[in-house]
């Protein structure tokens, strides 16, 4: 019993401080903190965006893609709600957080997401990491890149 | 104090399992899961999305209805932000949960809602479940169907 | 071992509270509960909304500010998302609130907001309150009133 309550809130812990994880991305991303945003990130980090642009490998590689921000925005807003984490083991969790962006281009259009981030973390010995991560798309405005689909064409 | 520390603890697991409860009841229905949605829901629940259409009453009235989704959305993305719970003794809950819900017609009208479920949920033996959700509107943008208002006409 | 359990789990419920209280005043606002609003701050609060306004110092004027609302909204819809707790003490905490909030305006308008609530929180002996809150911005749609900034002009 008393082992189950360490388990227990252990559990909680660790859930609390993944779902920062989520969070601290959307903060430092719009708060143009990229530095930050890659320690949020494992090394080896496999990063999915759409099929417009190649996956992402490596922190030095996603640290290098936000040195030239795609789409020059010159602000987003990214909106994470509905976060849910399931546990696979002590060490490894999967995510999914139902994300809402806006962002707008120095044309002043736009565009705008509804979606899901799908992510694989991990702790390591300085915390829970986003090992990989992937963006699955409901819908969008005035967004032209294509994305992955987060329910396939026959409604699947 | 030992007794306290359990009850606060048993309470945030508790708290955890509710949110996770309306998360995923939100993941559900844009990825069109509906067997997993139903289950979500006590099997004689109520579930009162507005005047416009009748009270559904029992998890299998909510597969029905699931099955003729009304207004032939292609897609929605529901957005839960703002989660309280509240407990009404060890086993009975209270829940209210703002959604900002964007959908997309056939007809490429992408009509959107901003409001808040109301739930009353109740710890079954094999978990929490929704016995009775309602939805009450602030606002809504290309929205036809007549809905409860969170906040009555004369403001309160 | 006991002791440092003791203090995760406290740590726990004072986020629990935390987040519970960013999101009553959402709740509160947009069902026009003004009473219960202001009963989230301290007496003695700072809640600074834009360099438009100026200030609100006190309690006191925060529920004289609630009399009059501004912009003549005849509803508001306010969605937190991405709470950001992080403690300064037993008794102390800073909060960072993704927010999108919608409104309506009598001509029908609706402006929105997309940004960030920055909180300094205090643990007075009825609950955790909000002593300062200031609203600063990413983006605005068919809003007028002068906002601070979330990210400088030159992108820091």
């Amino acid at each position: 019993m008393v082992s189950d309550e360490a388990a227990s809130i252990q559990r909680l812990i660790d859930k609390d401080q993944i779902i920062d994880l989520v969070h601290e991305y959307s903060y430092c991303v719009d708060h143009r903190l990229y530095d930050e945003v890659v320690e949020l990130f494992t090394e080896d980090c496999v990063v999915d965006y759409g099929p417009g642009i190649a996956p992402v490998r490596s922190r030095a590689s996603l640290r290098e893609m936000f040195r030239h921000p795609g789409g020059g925005f010159t602000a987003t807003s990214h909106h994470n709600a509905n976060v849910l984490v399931t546990f696979d083991g002590a060490d490894r969790g999967s995510v999914r957080t139902s994300v809402y962006a806006w962002h707008k281009r120095s044309d002043g259009v736009t565009p705008r997401v509804w979606g899901y981030y799908h992510d694989a973390v991990v702790r390591l010995p300085e915390g829970w990491r986003i090992a990989h991560r992937q963006l699955r798309v409901l819908g969008v405005e005035d967004w032209q890149m294509e994305m992955h689909p987060a329910v396939d064409a026959d409604g699947e």
